[in-house]
């Protein structure tokens, strides 16, 4: 089958041949992909950021598929055929970790696909704890958009929107215009009732777009910089009290120091960002203000509840899905992904050769 | 001024002049009134069910007012001139309960106005506690519109929304279509994101209604009577299993039976009715089921978040105005509100006489 | 082997021969027992009032054993001879139930051993999906008292101390002087920090084990009945204004009155009662009083966290182990734990016949 | 009357004469001290370090005293001779943070007692908001370990223990052994049962009285050092997987760092120090591992609770008297506790002159 493949020598994926995967446990599944996506951390690893995901390694941790094979343990879950979510996060579901519904820190499991094992960026992937990683996939969603569903979507909702706190009445700042920003500003809206919502960004296209999904005020970093976007947005608040929840998902240096000077008294802090390196923290200003910082990596927890809420309309994730490519067209989805801001590309989403393609592989 | 008296005789009210309140005590403000309400807890009292409630009281716990004079206590919190609204339950701020945010339950307030001291269906009214029983009407807000925010309002968000516990996602019933049903239908749907709302009632106007206000299906008990009910509202939810949240905002022994059969495994009732008697709890079909049933009297200390977020645009409470009358067809108005299956009527305000007869009073 | 069957025909056991178990599913294990224990609701099912539970049925739904067999989804959890505690709920892991922390009420688990598939009081017995359903046992716990944390333990915790919100400087009020109630007192005294412990009861005996066991103060309602418990109970709490945490640990209408009284304005009452009819619940009452009430059929996710809080000595259930009898014996077990007041039994340990016997099974 | 004094020209404290404290709000109270304490933070104001404090002004935010008058909004919550708890927060009880319940935030409150106005180190002392900012003293508990209650004990119980969401079974790292530490060492075994608690320090003699006050383990970054403790402290816990909760109850970028090296993924961070500058805080280690970080100033609205828990002996706060002076003696007070290391001082006590002093004053 074709593959996507990290070689390890240059920021540049390559196209390689593999042999389709098998059945390596009894909690295993095989999914034949039908759409597939890329993520910022897959540019991360062609960067040599990622040193657990070694050179060789098929990337991609997202996808919706077709059940092919199944593992004598799952059998009872799921059925061959069915169309299934991939979540990015595999969960054994037994360890320390995921009895406290946090996957993300599975003893076996957690960001494991297209890092530590073969991922989802190829015609078929093997899916260990089957059971907890994948996820019927409800007809009423398109195949398409829900492959925003194994990362992006959980990703807002427990990162950002969960670890903020929100409650009715809220100011909530989002710095981030980003795919995983404007989907906290859509949840925010409604599933919230934010009184206010304000957007921090920098390109004028993307906090246009946050403007006509309703973000209440947006502003640009790059109009006066870091002191200038705290000071107009604190003036939005009550008495320049700041704000209630501030949701950082950009993750440099400067996003979280905009985050620090947004939080008012007894608010939070949602960090989202992939740090790094070290930033700074300003306990001399924070120390005696009842904040709150919280940090996650997705647990895809929240997955089956976030099906139920696009399947009711709750939230619309069409948006994101800006381009979409064919599995021969990998590579200009890769350029369209990394200028996104040249291509105005959100999510891009590729598309696996029809099914009477399979004898090849 | 004139006042609206509880003679005790009958259940009719009694228009009678009385002499304008005074201070009494340094923590009291004198409020005179733009516009008051009447409740269905004012019909109680005419019916002889309410004992604390004696004859020569005057009725009313609702409304939006000037202040006319101030404790020396509450001078640094309010102004002479200001206009505010009256909360429905006075607190002390220091007692036991107010201190864990329960003034309902306040050792020297909860629900005393128009009750246990005089009360707003009066040009004038002496407010106790005035530092935490008024709040600062925000310009932005008709104070017409802002009389639903003494009790209505906070009851449906205490009560029911809150104590209702919903989550995105939340499958939610809510029965009964009066007033506060309505209201919590709305919240429900804006402040929070439901997978589905589901109203019960009686009349086919007012589940026009609700399904007009946004709720994805109305059922009523008219039709086919209480089992019919459960079962067809079951059949909404996957597997029949039930409700996540259902809020309970009739009080008869029919609703709460209805609550019950609703209520999934894991669910929460809250219970808004104000019962005269006891009811049937069905613990044989419950004790396994993880259920919460929650009571409350309304402690109004959300107050001040729901003014923000009516002036947000979070909710919009303008509907809940029905009708409107001056203070000289009060005897309209209770017949309106008597018999709002016939009028359609949701809450009538009253507004007083106009500055310039004050000289009468 | 020999296994403890319920022949439908009286309320007594009968002592049966009947196959080793299989493993029927690649998530069983098999588990050949050291030591179980009798349940009231085991008793419950001699009567015939569990009407899923049908004659020829293995009883016993708790036990510490060794790993006999493992299904090949097993193996990675646990290991052949290995001691594990068995839990009395059995998980899948992934239903809609089990992923909200729910287990009780798992599409395909639950409380079915000893119910409708084969239980504890057996030489072997199969556990269905064996990762979720069976817990390592500790070396540092004595594998008799572990016994206790198949059912009472997780079931004081979960269904008392959790569902009753105990905060540090809460007045709790326990009613019922079982091993759970017994239990539940020492988990509120030594795992939080209650103002007050008041215990209701009936039997001197109980009471004054409550007592040595640091309750503060003992009631009964032999003495004077209901009304005259509930009074000296409210005497308790400052100026009469009920408890915080209220613990119902009995399950009768008398009792289920009593909690109803107890319960102070903003309280909770934890319902821990098996119901075979429906109560009284005097709304009239507490329709006002903020109050809550939950209910819960224990879902023993817990296991694991009182598994460490016993090995560190939190708590200390080996008081909980009145009696122990070989499993010849069984007969008398059940009668000593049947006639409790007569023999002073909180739980009976039934222990297996030692390896060698093996071969004869 | 004599009061402390800060000068502004030294590191020391001058004693004056000054006119006795006169009522100057209704919402006043004139309290005659009983006994007071000195703080850390009184010894940041001598050093110049608090620039709200101004020379001349009154130190001392603690103390215990007797009602000498009362402004008339306050006699229907105090009684003149009354005696009473100073809160080291004044609180309105109105405003937006009051109301939230973060009087540390109060628009005219907060921490002012011998900072922005006059304290407690004086003969009197004059409280805004008294009825707020005063508590009863029930007589059961010894007026000069009541000291503890104006700032310690809250201190410790708010930003300590409740910002560190003990639960049953938490694995807990205190670090710090002053007055605080200790306390909120004391607190966690008393009221939570926490499966572990480790406490680092640095002086011998505190670690052993950390060991003697039920600590389980205790180290010193003494030996070997931040890395060394810390990589001591994670083998304390299962796979080295880090504290579910870690207190940092000291204040440096030393100790910061420790708290940061000690939480385990899920945990929680709660920050008491007073910081002067800025930290590092390493997401690039804990961005993806879900931790919680807290800050708060005391707003000791939880006395109330506190004072309950003094009395039903949940926590013994006398250990924390090691000295008493009068206050003829304040200098040689002062000494005590700034060489608190050298003279083994956690709070030192001043008790004021008796009654018949009175007519000096």
């Amino acid at each position: 089958m074709k593959a996507v493949v990290y070689s390890g020598s240059s920021a540049k994926i390559t196209i390689q041949d593999r042999p389709k995967p098998l059945i390596l446990e009894p909690t295993d599944a095989i999914i034949k992909l039908l759409h597939t996506t890329i993520c910022g951390t897959d540019l991360h690893i062609l960067q040599g950021h990622v040193p657990t995901c070694t050179p060789g390694r098929i990337l991609g941790h997202e996808g919706v598929g077709v059940i092919e094979s199944l593992g004598p343990a799952v059998t009872t879950t799921f059925t061959i055929g069915q169309t299934v979510l991939i979540s990015c996060i595999t969960s054994c579901g037994t360890c320390h970790f995921c009895r406290r519904k946090m996957p993300s820190q599975c003893s076996s499991g957690g960001w494991i696909l297209g890092n530590t094992i073969d991922g989802t960026q190829a015609e078929y992937v093997r899916i260990p704890h089957a059971s907890f990683s994948l996820h019927a996939l409800p007809q009423s969603i398109d195949p398409k958009v829900a492959v925003t569903l194994s990362d992006t979507i959980p990703t807002a909702y427990e990162c950002g929107i969960l670890n903020g706190h929100i409650t009715p009445g809220s100011t909530v700042a989002i710095i981030g215009t980003g795919p995983i920003g404007l989907m906290i500003l859509q949840m925010a809206r409604n599933l919230f009732g934010p009184a206010i919502t304000v957007v921090v960004g920098r390109g004028q296209p993307r906090l246009d777009t946050a403007k006509a999904m309703g973000a209440d005020h947006t502003l640009s970093v790059l109009e006066g910089g870091e002191e200038a976007v705290i000071s107009s947005a604190l003036g939005l608040t009550i008495g320049n009290r700041g704000f209630d929840v501030v949701i950082e998902a950009v993750g440099t240096k400067e996003s979280f120091g905009i985050a620090q000077g947004l939080v008012g008294a007894g608010g939070t802090i949602a960090s989202l960002g992939v740090f790094g390196e070290s930033c700074e923290l300003h306990l001399e200003k924070l120390w005696n203000r009842n904040i709150c910082l919280r940090t996650r990596l997705v647990d895809a927890v929240s997955t089956p509840d976030l099906l139920q809420i696009v399947e009711s309309g709750g939230i619309s994730p069409g948006f994101l899905v800006s381009h979409g490519f064919s599995f021969d067209q990998i590579h200009d989805a890769y350029e369209a992904f990394e200028l996104s801001s040249k291509h105005g590309a959100l999510k891009v989403v590729v598309t696996m050769p029809e099914p009477h393609s399979n004898g090849v592989s």
